[in-house]
């Protein structure tokens, strides 16, 4: 066989020994707070049912999704082509003959012969145009596709279990998904989510936990300085609905939320270009421009809201959740009222969070959102649900930039014991498995190999302690330690080496 | 948008939170083993290039492959179609102008009209015939496929990466696969294999480590009786070779695979079948037959196979790691030495391993062997690698039957705190967090319901502890505790509670 020259499909990553420590290190870190919080971990199958995934994420989303191709049967459209092919061929075979033999009437067989060409070409065009139409073409040949994100597959989930869940469920996911999008920098086409989401129940406390997870797991993962920013789309939809543009709000809070980016001049221009007025932006401006503190921020709201019922809704449910706040203690993150943040408009009803650290330039690193309806879409009517997501790719960068990975885990070989010989092999094997019994993960480097070899082997795995045995080790009963971060070396007996390691 | 009724695709699996809780369990049992004994995980991702996958499986494993479909350009063939036919109908037009105009020459229009149909004819058909070639189309429309198995991801990403990796390398990777199989009761179309290899030794320490894998693993499971079978593939070869009948090892072991089933009968009727004599049977008889300590059998085994250099390495082998073995003490395992087992003959070129349970009626749960040329595939030549892998879903099973799964695990939530009212959630609010902080995963029911649905809710996900917080219990500081398996309950302080449960 010829040998070919190994790569990965451009988007997706191999990941070493290193980097599944790390990556372990996250997921393990988050998982475990989710458990803290009564969340259960669900998986799903990575592949879906087609009808399942199409137009849940709109026209651009559903061509970036992974579609599988099914195995035998999706030709029966060449098939016919193929067919169609054959009787026209005998057709024109036995007109053919005929024009042979009456060649006086061949003028009229050349009419039928173009005519019937022609209706034939028309139906085989047909049949090439469907082939070719991908939407077409593609349910015959493709019924499963990738999961592109994990929040439909749950709302299926949650639809299809339905009768053996106690609500409100209140799950989390970590698993890969999908997506066809040209890959960049920081942007794969096989990534995992980190979800954690409870559906069917209205209650505010969800939301204010939500923030404790944030904190929790971010200054668990060593995290100093971070901001959970809050806001409520009922706010937004407020906002609008006292300018009278409700139903501009999506083209308000586009121009609203790059007010970091443009300033105050650049959204007014931007909100004037989409159509709103000047009295608009001097009703808008205080809303944009509100400053204090949260509770100077609601008072605010509330007066440019006092006519909007919505508005004042989410005045209150922010409240709320503020006041839940205060009878808990924050780690390392700041929790920020931001009126700017838009996010996930299209879905969400209620709360909406957006993460950034404020140690490293980085996009968001969390988000989510409350949204009325998750299940509809499967014929489940009216169950509210919340969540949350880590964006885990981000956060390894991050922590990889502030060096925040901790140097050894027990995921790690701490011990490695370098025989010189067979009988120094066979001299150690007790003590290999008696560190083993300790619960001490421990290598023996099978013998044969170079003393040098066996330490760079060491160093390699970033091993820390080495245990030579020699013959002078053998018959002393005094083995060498070494420790390989410092080069330091001990004499030890194997009782001695168990005590100290294990 | 109408509602879908859900489902998932056949032979793909959901898993509930009771499952993941198991399936966790066993997965992460094995991979704690893993690390002790200096196993380091990996992982590849789910979609390789078609190319690496390919003809690594036989005829039968490419057609189980499932493809992904390219998104985009893959219709190219039906655009040459499409063009050969708008090409054919303007010279047909222009010969049909030709016709009417020149009456007297229809006769040999007729004919060249014939002529350039057929021509055009046995062009499409050509095409048509390449589209409707799965092994032709495929490639065109697909360039991805899921993974079968962890085995060619990992030959490929050693290669890959052999330049950044310490050998020998050992590592582990527990991931999804994917098989277009027919589903059947234990058979499904993703799953999760359960892998350790070591390449680049040759040291047989590494085939007893292995055993001693399996013995850790399985017996921390709860696994109280099981048979680790090892063989070797030399001395299989070396039997073949006594009897000159190198060339017909498969059909040899084969039909000595099949002693359990249908016994020496059974066995010297298929051998007959397939070619070997009276003779060859009387030879192999002994080595079927085998019996008493591994000692006594390799003792047997050396005295048939005297002749064959390969046959008595293969026992050379076999007692190495048999030697091995004496200096370390096996927990729950039994170590077997059994000449009939010949899975995966095909690749295997040493030691061959498979596990089985005495406890319940069961297929293998694990097996594995050495393979001398992994990479070769992918041009890296004579790496030798040894490894084992697990299988998760069969030993589910196992732990199920036996009930053996962990009642609780760190994955539940140990304590519902039950507020009658929104008095009771504000005065529990600062006890979630104790308990929290104490690493005691906690949940408060949202104030609003009936105590009665709160203690189902505690029911269905297995809480052991419910706190009720009442009107009486803030009154007199003392809170109800309830047991929820023996039902009984207990007058507690939050600092009692705090310290009873953290």
């Amino acid at each position: 066989m010829a040998a070919i020259k190994p790569s990965v499909p451009k988007g997706t990553r191999d990941f070493s020994p290193a980097e599944m420590a790390k990556r372990n290190f996250i997921f393990d870190t988050i998982k475990g707070v989710f458990r803290k919080y009564g969340y259960q971990q669900i998986e799903t199958p990575s592949m879906e049912n087609s009808q399942t995934l199409m137009g849940k994420y709109g026209d651009e989303g559903d061509k970036l999704i992974f579609k599988i191709l099914n195995s035998g049967d999706y030709l029966s459209s060449i098939a016919t082509l193929k067919q169609l092919f054959a009787i026209e061929g005998d057709y024109l075979q036995s007109k053919n003959r005929e024009a042979e033999e009456r060649s006086d009437y061949a003028e009229g067989i050349v009419d039928v012969v173009a005519e019937r060409k022609s209706e034939f070409e028309s139906l085989a065009l047909q049949l090439v145009d469907e082939l070719a139409d991908l939407n077409k073409i593609t349910p015959k040949i493709s019924e499963k596709a990738l999961r592109y994100d994990l929040t439909v597959p749950f709302a299926r989930y949650v639809v299809m279990h339905q009768n053996d869940i106690t609500f409100p469920f209140k799950r989390f996911q970590v698993q890969p998904v999908w997506r066809a999008d040209r890959p960049q920098k920081g942007r794969y086409r096989e990534f995992f989510q980190c979800d954690a989401d409870v559906v069917g129940s209205k209650s505010l406390l969800n939301e204010a936990e939500f923030v404790l997870i944030y904190d929790e797991a971010l200054s668990k993962l060593g995290l100093k300085d971070f901001s959970i920013k809050i806001n409520n789309r009922k706010i937004l939809s407020g906002i609008a609905e006292v300018v009278n543009k409700a139903d501009q709000i999506i083209d308000m809070t586009v121009a609203i939320d790059k007010l970091d980016k443009i300033g105050l001049d650049g959204v007014t221009k931007e909100l004037l270009e989409r159509g709103f007025t000047e009295e608009n932006i001097e009703q808008i401006k205080p809303i944009i421009l509100l400053e204090g503190t949260t509770e100077e921020k609601l008072t605010s709201l509330r007066s440019v809201l006092a006519t909007s019922e919505i508005g004042l809704k989410g005045c209150e449910e922010l409240e709320t959740v503020f006041n839940y706040l205060k009878s808990f203690t924050m780690q390392n993150g700041k929790v920020e009222l931001d009126i700017t943040l838009a996010r996930g408009l299209n879905y969400y009803t209620g709360a909406i969070y957006e993460v950034k650290t404020n140690e490293v330039q980085m996009g968001s690193i969390g988000g989510g959102g409350r949204y009325d309806d998750l299940t509809g879409m499967f014929g489940l009517k009216d169950l509210t649900g919340v969540g949350i997501s880590f964006g885990a790719d981000r956060i390894y960068d991050v922590l990889e930039e502030l060096n925040l990975f901790p140097a050894a885990t027990d995921e790690s070989t701490q011990v490695l014991i370098c025989p010189f010989d067979g009988d120094g092999e066979a001299y150690a094997l007790p003590m290999l498995q008696q560190l083993r019994n300790k619960g001490v993960n421990t290598e023996l480097y099978p013998a044969g190999a170079k003393i040098k070899k066996q330490l760079d082997y060491a160093n390699g795995k970033n091993i820390p302690y080495a245990v030579m045995v020699g013959s002078d080790e053998m018959a002393t009963g005094l083995l060498t330690v070494k420790n390989m971060q410092s080069g330091t070396q001990e004499k030890l007996t194997v009782a001695q080496i168990v005590e100290r390691l294990g």
